[in-house]
């Protein structure tokens, strides 16, 4: 993540995650989730904030959810159907669950295809906030797969490359694969210059964004730096930012995120029904294609010359996806968290009121 | 594509496709091509461009693959192996075909796959030139599927985010889906801000790259206009072109396309070794998933809406992936494809020297 996202030194409170994994539990279960569904959402919202992925963490989803529960726009208690299955797909209606609660159950039923035949994919509608695609591909790895998850919610923020109507959400999408000793290959991005999550963020650390990051309402691409302005007031742009730094290309793959996961699903076009968004789960057994000892010595090979390559001028060393987030959980996991003192304070206010015992520090 | 890649008028030659097409497959015949894989090889090189893709057209290509079967480096008389498969899965290698001939053969095994068990994926190694991925991407729309098709030949192009080493090739990936009257959406991009084969054609048309396409040899990426330089001079960069417009997302995902096209295909890390680069197959049947008249339906919706959308300031129209395809197909069948004279030389001095009669004009 870049530096101006970061939470400023003086505003960090850091917190040991068996603390934030039992307050975010005990704040779950008081909206009436059961508590294998309660484990699984604090599963994903704090492996996210372990790997530094902290706009898809409980700082931002927390609060949102419990408003969600309470309004009833999130059922505590779903039971996730399946509309349609073979061997290989399935199409499961997530009875309006949060989408970290289904999401795991929906990768786990690809991956379990994927064991048996080769390949499973599973598409999914009706559901909450999925927190994220990363947490769910990376999932593939930990049984030998090649992971794919997206989702597609949050419709009318993102223009079209030269479009003036904002036809899609953030549509992130994440891809996995495991390694020998290296840390997974992990990709989560969305498809814009910028998560949606991270304007918020960005006015909360009081950061700027960069030119050709967001379009006035006109469509056209702001292309000086300006402070993250209100909601309301500009509209997202597909990464690139414009033509010729190739967003007509990340506008692409937002379309397919949208074919995948809206019209796969069956919840239809995004853009023209005001709904929340399917989502795509896909693993591929390595060892269905080949040798898996060999492939993991391959990947060391290959991430290797990734994090082995000399930098360009100016810059400290060369990533790859999934590196980074494997350092941030080594050190998050022995540190602590470090979350924004304003995230801590809702806890703290939000279990003093509900009588919740789950102190932070 | 951009304007500045388009042919110049005074230099174009209009060739009807069915002179182009059979003066292709026999100059393939002529290099001892048998007559199935002339003619699908033609069948791809011509598709492209008909859709515009002259970058993948027989205009870059077709000389080419002549010198590499003179040279033996390309088998015209393949037979590729199965080396390993599932219900849903297979590892292929394809004998040192050219790509346009085994890349059929291999899509065509997916989608029989995904017919009788929902998905099918194949990999692929040991080819020649596969001119693009769409093609293959696309055929899965004339089976009611949604296609997927990646390869990752010729590495050592292009410098990962903040590197001064080229690690991978242009990385392309396509994705495609069918609709019910809309054209189906089809989207091929190179991971890179141009495709390599784009840089050889701006040479041919004098045109100028943009800033931020194209990298110094120590990575730091080139921020002004510049005509295209000579090949050996330059770094290709992930598209978005700097960190700040999201290079690193395409980095990750041409970093994806490495590990599908050649760690999944045992081929191994196309930066450390020195070969021509694996490819990745999949096809998904929409009626595994769901009813397929109601997603051609949602498909028209959705691809209607993008086709609509009112343009930015300064912008004539919006696209999406597939539609202008689409109209240079209908408008190059009908009026022919305009072929730069030099690329019609090149034919017929072929031709004339080697005795094939097939006249383009």
């Amino acid at each position: 993540m870049l530096e101006r996202f970061h939470v400023p030194e003086k505003d960090r409170v850091y917190v040991q995650q068996e603390r934030v994994r039992a307050a975010t539990e005990a704040i779950l279960r008081h909206s009436g989730v059961s508590a294998r569904g309660a484990k699984d959402s604090a599963e994903v919202l704090i492996t996210n904030d372990l790997r530094g992925v902290e706009s898809h963490g409980v700082s931002n989803g927390l609060r949102r959810y419990v408003r969600q529960y309470a309004s009833k726009e999130l059922n505590p208690r779903p039971k996730p159907k399946i509309l349609k299955e073979t061997s290989t797909t399935a199409r499961v209606d997530g009875d309006f669950a949060l989408g970290t609660e289904v999401g795991i159950w929906c990768m786990n039923m690809a991956i379990e295809k994927a064991r048996a035949h080769g390949v499973g994919a599973v598409s999914l509608k009706n559901t909450g906030h999925l927190a994220g695609c990363g947490y769910y591909a990376y999932m593939a790895t930990e049984h030998d797969m090649l992971g794919h998850m997206m989702t597609a919610g949050g419709g009318h923020q993102t223009v079209p490359t030269f479009g003036a109507k904002p036809l899609f959400g953030t549509n992130p999408v994440a891809w996995a694969a495991p390694a020998g000793k290296m840390p997974p290959y992990l990709l989560d991005v969305a498809t814009t210059q910028v998560a949606g999550n991270k304007i918020e963020l960005a006015r909360r650390v009081g950061a700027t964004l960069y030119p050709g990051w967001i379009a006035k309402k006109d469509g056209t691409p702001i292309m000086e730096e300006v402070p993250a302005p209100p909601a309301g007031t500009y509209y997202m742009l597909p990464f690139g930012g414009t033509r010729e730094n190739g967003s007509h290309k990340a506008y692409g793959i937002a379309l397919m995120n949208e074919i995948w996961c809206n019209e796969l699903s069956g919840m239809g076009p995004g853009p023209l029904l005001d709904h929340a968004g399917g989502s795509f789960f896909a693993a591929y057994s390595i060892e269905a294609f080949t040798d898996l000892k060999e492939f993991k010595k391959n990947m060391d090979r290959m991430l290797e010359e990734c994090a082995n390559c000399p930098p360009a001028p100016g810059f400290e060393r060369v990533l790859y996806p999934g590196l980074s987030e494997h350092e941030e959980f080594v050190s998050r996991s022995r540190d602590g968290i470090p979350y924004h003192r304003e995230v801590v304070d809702w806890f703290e206010s939000y279990c003093a009121e509900t009588g919740i015992k789950a102190p932070l520090r």
